[in-house]
């Protein structure tokens, strides 16, 4: 009955976690739909549409009630036309289970937004823990020229809601270079949610 | 209504979180009864009793359910006798919570216990994320010269019980000083667990 403690060692490089229960990994190709400037995205997926821009290794427990998810996400940096690579990005399909990444290697934000729309930006850089409360919509951002590598935990009950970015538009806020830095700018696909949608996701807490 | 997102830095060396909204620590004195050398423990706190040993930083989020608390705990290094510092130690009070720890710095056990009296132990070190499954007890080990500089995660509602390591006579595993390293020896004054103690832990589930 009992489940047996584990040790897991994390290479800040890699990104890879030792005796993971799961990986998964997202090719350029796979992001479709996420990038404002469509040419370079085609572009870039003709040249390179394989390539592996992120991973995520994970632990997940036998038993889901109460426990917790942790692991590791490996995004590489680059661009698509002057927009940095992003996660998917998601809100838990349980709308009040937060999360934690904390920066292992490299540098770049965690771009947060509320069912109602607000932005919030946060930096993530090594040894960073950032914080996403419950009911935050939340996708990071490699704005390195190194790979991002963090970890997470949140707890194994929450899910992935991926769908609620898509039905908007997008999220509202895309993240830009500016110089040798980032700048965030206005979203000009985003579609705010309806009073419905809003009501809709603060019904998924229990 | 909605919880603000927030990034808290970590200091590997002082174990200090910034931005948190709590923090707890334990002196010598505090940890009477904890140490198999109860003449070593006397002459320590008559010398230094008031020095605090470890100290917690932790994050804890507005609403309980279904969040998560997660900080850092700064271990000093040392021994009682030929004892290494240790943590109280404690289960969670809702059995079925886990926790994650990650090495920072330092290096260290995390010396774990099943209600039935089964013993684990796994090494800590930086980058070294260890899991607590549900129902298991768990206390920190110092087993190095440096502090120990760990940060932790686990579901908001766990609570702690300290009282179950007490009423056996401590854990049933020390972890003594053995040359230049460490040996797990049987702690002489552990009385196992009763059938009716079992039970009522495992009926802490929800």
């Amino acid at each position: 009955m009992a489940i047996a403690p584990t040790s897991h060692r994390i290479d800040p490089q890699s990104g890879v976690l030792s005796a993971a229960t799961g990986r998964y990994e997202k090719r350029l190709a796979d992001l479709d739909g996420i990038y404002a400037d469509n040419a370079a995205f085609a572009e870039s997926v003709a040249r390179e549409g394989d390539r592996v821009v992120y991973y995520v290794h994970e632990v997940r427990p036998v038993a889901a009630r109460g426990d917790l998810i942790f692991g590791t996400t490996f995004m590489e940096p680059g661009r698509i036309g002057d927009e940095f690579f992003v996660t998917r990005g998601h809100i838990h399909a349980i709308g009040n289970r937060p999360e934690t990444y904390y920066g292992e290697a490299g540098e770049g934000l965690m771009l947060l937004e509320s069912p109602e729309g607000e932005t919030q930006i946060l930096e993530i850089a090594p040894r960073v823990m950032v914080y996403v409360p419950p009911l935050w919509i939340h996708r990071s951002v490699n704005t390195g020229a190194a790979p991002l590598v963090m970890s997470f935990c949140y707890p194994s009950d929450s899910g992935q809601d991926y769908g609620l970015i898509a039905r908007s538009g997008g999220m509202a806020t895309r993240i830009v270079a500016d110089g040798a830095g980032w700048k965030a700018v206005p979203n000009a696909a985003y579609r705010p949610r309806s009073k419905a949608e809003i009501d809709a996701i603060l019904a998924t807490q229990d």
